[in-house]
């Protein structure tokens, strides 16, 4: 890990410290625009072709309502992992529930604004060579709350064709509705179009490798009517740590966003104080400890650690990178709040590591990564609701709001509009432009 | 305006109804993608150059802060409705302002949410031809209560380079902090990178004709890092009335939307006992009296009436296609609501015209189009806002959410993770790998 002096950084270094490796998708969307076409004009046919090829699995069915699928058994240690997991995330999710908003603006103006459940959501679970029934979760659990009335969730399908019984579990007891064994812009296409075995969404969350992503960009821009959650880029973990942080913990922590890929970012900023080098050594000696110490690594050679003067300096580089994760390990960690603006989700104090968030606490892992933590937020029940506005004026309320609206059409050159008040009012005539 | 009956409608044909008129943006994409990465080059040279082609108008500051600007002189009689609408526009949006969320999902683990702004944001407010002053409000009202710090409200220069009076009264009441006399392409590319003028921001708001749209689609999946409101299409109104209903009104409604463009879309959905034809001589009598007869009767060509014969079947009617704006002039119009699931904007009753919440009643008026209800919002606070996440786990948080958290990474494989709360919680030695 390289180590800079935020003092030393002008402009230029800040900007480059806050911006993300280059991601090309050029090439990426030359590979999967075609298959987004191919799935919207064949259908369950094309997904099955992508699969076998990219998956190297023959399926028979490709989307199939949950209750089709065997239930999964599971190690019960496991099953009461998820449970607890469950209604943790359960618990903030349903604490989201926003009440209908309701103002008088003015008397007889009535105002609203509802919440609507989005019918249809497709939500993606990556699979492949890791397990990650957490995303099953994280996006089911807030889409069932919400009352989607179809859920489809996607995932990669395992050589023999069945899907991750845990990834099955978490999706049974969410409340999924369809499950797709299908991965990549294929299954990101199928659920955007629809085809014979999958109902057609009305939008698609969930993480994804940069096909995915790709696919998500090019069908949230094409005929297909559908939304997307956010965009995506690798993973990324920001700790800020005092002298009171154990070496042992900041070390395990920036080593837990490391080990998910070469491309994941894990950033050190140093308080002063803070010995730098016996974190370094802690570094090592954990990373030599793991199993993915190779693909650790990799990440690590791209990972930095930078050395602040003030709690003030840690706080506007924080803002400046805006982490997808950001772990304050420092006393008087809720003092650091007020200061943070943009972070995907935030890490408080000696016993916060991010592998609870990730997992069971409450929050939803869905974050937004690559600096868009400025302008997304993560998943939450509102990501699978609109909002409805309402307005109901009684005669009084028309009465009194009525002239005003007229003179404001008048000025924009609306004449309906004009009229659509002064008729209803009577001070136009239905027989005569006035 | 032809003239349906929604039993002898097939599956196909619903479909059919509920389906806009077909954009094709490749064309547009192939004018437009150039534009941005000119700006993206040139920044301010380039705005200049393609306003003076666009709008024939020469600029000698692209971007200014908007107290450079002269204070504009109004009408008082327009001034006043101007400041009406902007207080029911404020206190609408100000009622929707979040409490911080916080949940102690179990002893120990205690998560919350927290709104925060976002930082930068620009306004594009159409110009040209038309003067839209209002969306001048819409926009800049939620803006500056969300607390972002910069606010551009961009906005095409009039021949002499100035700004239309209204917009700019409506701009600095609300509190933007830069105006960018530019519009089209230029201005949203201009916004979205940044130029020596202009500061770059972080979301892109508001409506816009085609080259618009098509410059935000393209920045949103650029390497810009700006997110955008929503997809927009042509304008739309459907109007469900009942016997109740003055055929004067539905009329005038329906004309309403049709005189925003020969692309506007209404549609009525007449209740059993309605008199259609009644209703289609009004059209034909007040579109006749209006100036813009003739934009108005283009749009009418291709709008439509369908006969329902239930409130069922209306409301299902209604969801399938998703309007943005949805009038209700029925008896009883708030029975109406539960069944409605997809809509922008509602107005209830025989005293609501769609031009009460276009103008002043406190809604919003920016509106997911195009049948983009089903999953998008109209613009909000929200709109200007993201959440962030928070946890902090006590040590006994920690103890009792520890193990769960360690069983999960262990099934996603995941040991960084796993040993990030086992080495806290002292159930692993940080010298060997367990």
């Amino acid at each position: 890990m390289k180590v800079y002096q935020a003092e030393r950084m002008d402009e230029a270094a800040l900007r480059e410290f806050a911006s993300r490796p280059r991601i090309d998708f050029t090439s990426i969307l030359g590979t999967v625009s075609p298959i987004v076409e191919d799935v919207r004009a064949r259908g369950d046919e094309a997904v099955k072709e992508y699969t076998a090829k990219f998956d190297r699995v023959q399926l028979d069915a490709v989307c199939v309502p949950i209750e089709e699928l065997p239930a999964p058994q599971l190690d019960p240690e496991a099953a009461a992992a998820f449970d607890l997991a469950y209604a943790n995330i359960r618990a903030f999710h349903a604490a989201q529930t926003a009440a209908p908003l309701e103002v008088e603006t003015m008397p007889g103006v009535r105002c609203r604004r509802l919440a609507r459940p989005i019918a249809a959501v497709g939500l993606y679970v990556p699979g492949g060579s890791a397990v990650l029934p957490s995303s099953a979760l994280m996006l089911s659990v807030p889409a069932a709350l919400a009352g989607c009335e179809t859920i489809v969730l996607a995932t990669p399908p395992r050589p023999d064709g069945s899907i991750t019984p845990e990834v099955l579990y978490c999706a049974r007891k969410a409340g999924v509705t369809h499950v797709l064994k299908a991965g990549g812009a294929q299954a990101v296409a199928a659920m955007a179009w629809g085809t014979a075995s999958c109902p057609k969404v009305d939008k698609i969350c969930g993480p994804g490798n940069q096909f995915v992503t790709a696919a998500k960009m090019v069908l949230q821009n094409s005929e297909a009517m559908v939304a997307i959650d956010m965009p995506a880029g690798p993973s990324e973990v920001m700790v800020i740590a005092d002298t009171g942080a154990d070496p042992v913990h900041i070390a395990i922590d920036l080593l837990s966003q490391a080990e998910h890929g070469p491309d994941s970012q894990a950033v050190l900023v140093a308080l002063p104080g803070v010995d730098v080098e016996a974190v370094q050594r802690e570094v090592e000696r954990q990373c030599d400890l793991l199993p993915r110490a190779e693909t650790t690594r990799r990440a690590l050679a791209h990972s930095s650690i930078v050395q602040v003067g003030s709690k003030e300096e840690a706080a506007a580089l924080s803002n400046k990178y805006a982490p997808e994760h950001l772990i304050v390990n420092c006393a008087d960690a809720e003092s650091w709040l007020p200061l943070l603006q943009h972070a995907g989700s935030v890490f408080l104090g000696r016993f916060t590591p991010e592998s609870v968030g990730d997992y069971a606490s409450g929050t939803n892992h869905t974050l937004p990564t690559y600096g868009y933590a400025r302008m997304y937020s993560g998943v939450g029940l509102d990501t699978f609701q609109k909002w409805m506005t309402v307005q109901e004026l009684s005669a009084q309320g028309l009465q009194a709001l009525g002239p005003a609206v007229a003179k404001l059409a008048e000025v924009e050159g609306l004449d309906a509009h004009r009229r659509a008040v002064t008729l209803r009012l009577g001070l136009s005539s239905p027989d005569k432009f006035d």
